[in-house]
């Protein structure tokens, strides 16, 4: 009972392994992935700030932190079947909503109920820090595929993974997008250049589309 | 291409894990599930056919090796959501039949399509076969849980998959449900008397409900 | 006790690792590899049936589900050791023949002790459902290898296992194989080819010895 | 190099297992704490808030999410060496933030060096921030630990570390840690009471002493 | 080819896992097993020593050391195999020589041969480095079945290995198995009389009989 | 207590794996390290025999079966902290002295005392069987390193430990260390000739060094 099984729940994102059923020589579980969220989104925000973009801190710090909590309840499905449909895509969003919001009422005292509903709220929206998340929630993915690929893992997946993840960030509108296109990704395409899979032409077909 | 395509698809079973998110002493995976099933329809069956009944074996064949084949494409989806209203079930059933029929068409060669249809196709249903393969499927899920409890795993989840498994199979009109309920459960329950978690009690509370 | 003690030693299949001591990037339960010999099979009797051959599902689903199950009792013995010698081979074999008995006797109830023994029997003979089992483990066997070889396993063992699955299932006069020397295996070579290791070689070689 | 190669980095620390060399039935990266960390101290720090107490959210949410980044240099080293004497902790202090600094002189722009010198400091201090970060990494040693002795694992550093973690706590002079020992703590102990392991009696000693 | 072959065939160890198919809570490598053997065979021969015995520590050396490496040939047999008969015995035995001949005749250079046949040959006989590998193989083997037994593990595999194990020392006539039975085996039984399974009642009766 | 307990200690460096954080296809525990030393310091050994060198074989069978059991007090320190400087380097093994010397006061029976106390001290000296165990530790870390290279493991810190080894090797003065270079190594090295890496070139600039 109590913030105790909040607490204790969050334990469960490291027993989700991301992308599951295809082969990969490592996995990466929903909590490491979150902090490397949290830590990219960090970075991403200090840029915005350096081209004086005001971001609110404590609004990231929350939904950067709690963006997956909800996969404790609906788990982590595939990307394909959450997009399947707009229709299937609002359903799920609903049921996630719904679960986080009948844990909420279980199990966190009255007095801290507003604030778990405003921070374990869906985060990605037009505002900087919505698209900070987005950007970072992107980039892990991006870097989840790139060494993949990097090791010559041939499963389509990964270069399905890293082309969608390409392309939906360079259509946000942000300093630190222009800045991971300029000198982020260079680095690690030039790094991917080894490997046995043309990680250069994946790269430039996904940025030309 | 080709059944090559679809022979290396199976291998996607093994690396989706059941249940997960939660802490388990042992970990299964779908395929190791997915032959547990072949293997318990298999005596479900011939204890039917002992008592009379006409098995089709090669319709029990086809719908239990494949039954779970959908989730190499829709995953693991954890049984709170996919129940979580007749809607959501219904368009998770589509989304997951719409993504096997799309599989067939691209990589089935034409001669072996009306056959791969029928073989994914959804297997419970009011036959024989489909009712047995019904009670192998929650079979599993008791095997499951209460192998966890047995050894003490307190995660609340086990005693609730247990319980509906349990409910679940005892509400189907087979000879074999009585078998296992006569001869299996009590055996199980004798072994499970020296966990620290009275699965005497789970079990006799799920019976009577 | 009864079909309980049966039902739970399955579970021992998901903890034995095929080909245990030589690196390899995935690995492989016996379970998994069972099920995917019971998915296998059932494709190479569909293209059996629809050349016109008999097939009886009941004693392919019999043979192919349980075709391991005596690795319960003496473990996955290296190929190598199993070949030693035809005497060893027939020993080993006794030994097998003799624990599964022994189970059998102590825990399968009098009614269905017939049904087990010739269910947990040695399934490869020369009738075609014998010779379909042949074929689908020596397939996975194949696949194994394959996946291996491709990602760049150097270590010869696959190359031998490769090699003598190929030129033991193309012995075998059924229509599946030509199928799958015709149709599965060029499609599999074919997406091999990007491997660090010369796959078209190591199987022309093989086909051609 | 560049912001690339410290975004990469991260990783490593998915590969580092806390608590090295002890049987324990789950192990948890320093990823997985880390995050679970940034998830504490944002709930430690909304219970400060709703006394009044002000929290700057930039810097706790720079500190705790960097708070173990050095591990990526120096390793996990065990708490019983890290405090061997006040002269060894001083040194391995220095080599941490030596490397760190290294790491940041080498491969982070020049633009963003302040910041990543700021941001990868030594968080712990007698700031409201460094206090809740201090209270959060403790209390995760606490869940690591408690979840070990509920399972009944006997291996006396699981009791070590939640004594010494509590002890820790409840020196702590915060809002936070009161609400914790009212509130929390007792709904921990008591889901700790099915334990072979006499929890209760572990916790009073800790808080007595 | 070389000694470089066989320094890399060391490997192949920490690939097997000992006892495989039954659920245990902690994996062990026959590596680690090795070395394991190898240290426990250091103190019963000190134990020897220090009763005026006398150790040829060379043999010792090489004996303890190499006492599994047949195993990556043949892998690791389960014991009732292995000891279903005299005959069958005597014939793995005599694979497991050939195959390590055969190594020894390919790939070690000749001027090394005598010796690598001296040291790959099997250890135990009666003179007393044989007994202390007898007596420290089967140690460990009292140790592994003992901490799984410790953590309420009911598989019966385990006792059975206990009790196996304890029987077979006992009856070896060296001073360090007194010195076991007086003194290292009280501690290890003190140790586990918080397990929920009975180790003081299989101990006595293991030592009874 | 007592020598059940140092028996029991050992099992905890299996679960201290080498080089914790960095990619690898494949890990090592420290006691697989311990025991492939154990056997290649006999080979080396052998081979100084084989020139006319006395080998005091109860010294090398102490100092490499124990080299690394201090790593159950202080875990595997990654190596550019240990020798980050002479003082921190030389304060670490105080540490390690103390805790294993504080170990053998509380749990070794006092007639043992003084065998421990010799057996687990440094073993890396000038003698003959010192140096065969720092020829020997550091063959492993080329081993380790090697087949990651072999693999197409791009982690720059396997090239620093392959180098570094090797130039450690070269530098010792004993008739094993040039029966490596002029027989292993190149076995090695032309083995490793399949590589995406060059190890050919990365070998040539050590041993130029």
């Amino acid at each position: 009972m109590g913030i105790h099984t909040y607490f204790q729940s969050l334990n469960d994102l490291e027993r989700i392994i991301r992308c599951p059923g295809k082969f990969k020589f490592e996995e990466h579980s929903v909590s490491a992935h979150s902090w490397k969220v949290v830590q990219y989104a960090k970075t991403l925000a200090d840029i915005e700030e350096s081209k004086g973009v005001t971001v609110d801190w404590k609004k990231l710090y929350e939904i950067t932190s709690s963006h997956d909590y909800g996969e404790i309840f609906i788990g982590d499905i595939k990307t394909p079947v959450k997009h399947y449909s707009m229709e299937l895509r609002s359903m799920l969003q609903q049921v996630e909503e719904g679960m986080i919001a009948h844990f909420i009422d279980e199990h966190i005292p009255e007095e801290f109920k507003p604030i778990f509903r405003r921070q374990l709220r869906e985060g990605k929206d037009e505002s900087v820090e919505g698209l900070i998340l987005e950007v970072a929630d992107k980039l892990d993915q991006i870097y989840e595929a790139f060494t993949e690929l990097k090791r010559g893992n041939t499963e389509k997946e990964f270069i399905v993974m890293y082309r969608n993840a390409l392309i939906k960030i360079k259509a946000i509108k942000l300093h630190c997008v222009n800045y991971f296109l300029e000198n982020i990704l260079p680095d690690m395409v030039n790094e991917g250049s080894t490997s046995s899979i043309d990680i250069v032409q994946i790269t430039n077909e996904a940025l030309a589309s």
